[in-house]
């Protein structure tokens, strides 16, 4: 990992998850003397559900995933980095057909309960021989932390990121743990990244789809680094079952909403992590949009702003620029009144209805754009949408990592 | 202006068009010591047509200059540098009926003949005591050069731009020349920056707006620099009638196709110039894609790759990543077909149907990437679709413009 971001935060106490156990190995996918293979092995009756990449050009992982997914069952999850196995035709399709049909193998079980995601070049067939070595390798090796399965994932990540929360189901306490990856090549409208949820609840594969969709919808959708959207990307829920609490299958059931609330924390704190480590950010930037005719039209408005590269250089400079803002609204093309947009800063308006204010004082403003954490408010007048969209700024690191960066 | 772009060209020989009067002065719009307005007198009887941002939050004077190119008349135009005057409410709209006024009652013309383009910060008012003075100086100012104008329409241009073309209508030849600014908030959809075509041929202004829209689509169009969409973006063109050849009223008069030829000419020049230009860039980078659905989705396809941070950092970074461009494809929302994508550079394919090219000898590749002039073939395999989208690549020269630059 090169240098931590600025953003960074700590790992977080993770309990183990009754029937996930993970494993690394050193696959050898790029020369970098670091395990890059990532194995964990799900109990028997776990139920799985999957948000996946609307970009056209997807991974046969992606295409495979999407299939095993309406099965609702699932035994294992490897993860390769270094080597994203997209767009690389047959022969890459069938490198991770040979993955599954190992790993069902040592299982005895099918080989669609076998999830696996790359990630890291694209346009170069994932090497069988090194992939079958490192699984080999991982179905012995002894059970990892957490931490260093987050760390294992990555690629330009600059440090592993998880997340947990927990819920009760019915009186029985249960525990959602997450793990992600993704610093560049993170766009909107779609599950952003490498993504892992892991539950002990017992959870019905379908209603654990409409939680992880749910959360999707505003978390891994809300985020952008650099408007640039994955052929990989790629979020899982696992919910193994062990709680023992009474299985849910729908929002009328005892517990669903607590549980229901912890995924999109997770999903929340997942997604603010890889805004954390996003390619040269220095700062972490909140845009809250409220007054919108709906909101989608919020989100949409939200995204344009958070995409532009003149606002982010702005933050970047430290620099109030809400002529950039109002541009970035105008172009969105979503409904919005020149004459009643207010834009802040911090929670100091610096326009109201269409015009600077006459008595802007910019002082409180100038302090909070020197922080780490910014927030930027877009009120449009309009109606009762509002959305909040997370991104980072555009600094001389997203530059030099991805002008310098041969992937 | 700061440090000349490595892209630039030498301004072109441009001849007096009859008609049309150029000159400038200083209004001191910023404190910098230059000319920053422009005065243009247009002989009685010039038509006009225009093309606008589709910003939705718009200056006062694109708001005005809709309506008044619906009149089909134009006397003069004004540009104000230093100042974009949008979002400024009714306070900005008064400063430009004010410069309408002042130059109407020197001409002895309607205000509704004056055009008023303004560019630079937004958020603040127009001064008007400046304004007032300027336009007093300009009117009595001697006639400048071309070169001059496009040098004092200019903002964060490091170099003026003009271009020229020549059209034969039923014998008579006449003049095309054209002027532009625009450096960053350069974005597709929309006519782009500022810019103005003055000829002195007799042309409907129905015939002059059909023209314009019509080149427009395929040059400002298909430029960007940045995805920033500016609320200021202005396209006019000016026809004086002067050459005396026999009017054009639609395309089945003799020798309209010639000028409208010239007039895509010109409008492409001077969006190459923009591009070229474009803040921080090193290269000028041509997207050709062709095999697509529509000439529509190959442009929208083409803007996805052209727009793209990743695809313009591995160009600036000299790297033939073509995984990148195989994700601005995927990404674009337009019809694609992993298994039939071909990807070149520089007329040497990557990438043919889905797969890297077995025998692919990056050598070309790397020393067509060490060029000024960059190309991209994209083949999607579909239909009968083109389209060609011009960008530059995405430097620390962006950065360090938009960081520090407070505008």
């Amino acid at each position: 990992m090169t240098e931590r971001s600025p953003l960074a935060v700590p790992f977080p106490q993770i309990p183990p998850i009754s029937g996930v156990t993970p494993r690394i190995a050193r696959a050898g996918y790029k020369d970098w003397g670091r395990c890059d293979l990532t194995y964990i092995e799900l109990a028997e009756g776990t139920a799985v559900a999957g948000v996946f990449t609307r970009n056209v050009c997807c991974s046969s992982e992606v295409e495979l995933g999407r299939e095993q997914v309406t099965g609702g069952q699932a035994r294992a999850l490897v993860v390769n980095a270094g080597n994203s196995n997209a767009f690389t035709g047959y022969r890459g399709r069938e490198a991770v057909e040979a993955i599954m049909s190992q790993v069902a193998g040592h299982l005895g079980c099918s080989p669609d309960e076998v999830f696996v995601s790359s990630t890291g070049v694209i346009g170069v067939p994932l090497p069988k021989d090194k992939a079958r070595a490192g699984i080999e390798a991982a179905l012995t090796a002894p059970p990892c932390s957490w931490e260093e399965a987050a760390a294992t994932i990555g690629t330009t990540d600059t440090f592993p990121k998880g997340a947990v929360a927990r819920a009760i189901i019915g009186g029985t306490s249960v525990t959602i743990a997450g793990i992600i990856k993704g610093s560049g090549m993170i766009a909107p409208d779609m599950a952003t990244m490498l993504g892992y949820l892991f539950t002990d609840a017992a959870i019905e594969p379908g209603f654990l789809q409409a939680c992880l969709a749910a959360a999707n919808a505003r978390t891994f959708s809300c985020i952008t680094v650099d408007s640039d959207t994955s052929t990989s990307d790629t979020v899982l829920a696992f919910a193994t079952g062990q709680a023992g609490n009474a299985p849910l299958g729908s929002f009328e059931d005892a517990g669903a909403d607590a549980f229901a609330a912890a995924v999109h924390d997770v999903c929340r704190q997942l997604a603010h992590l890889v805004v954390r480590d996003g390619e040269g950010a220095q700062k972490f930037i909140a845009v809250h949009v409220t007054g919108a005719v709906s909101d989608d039209s919020a989100r949409r408005i939200g995204l344009a702003i958070a995409n532009s590269p003149l606002v982010k250089t702005a933050i970047a400079g430290e620099d109030a620029n809400w002529g950039r803002v109002v541009m970035a609204v105008g172009k969105a093309g979503e409904p919005a009144d020149r004459d009643r947009l207010s834009i802040g800063f911090g929670a100091t308006w610096a326009a109201r209805e269409g015009q600077p204010l006459p008595d802007y004082d910019e002082a409180p403003v100038a302090a909070h754009l020197k922080q780490r954490e910014i927030s930027i408010e877009i009120d449009l007048g309009l109606g009762e949408g509002h959305a909040t969209v997370w991104t980072c700024d555009l600094t001389h690191g997203y530059i030099s990592i991805n002008a310098d960066y041969r992937s």
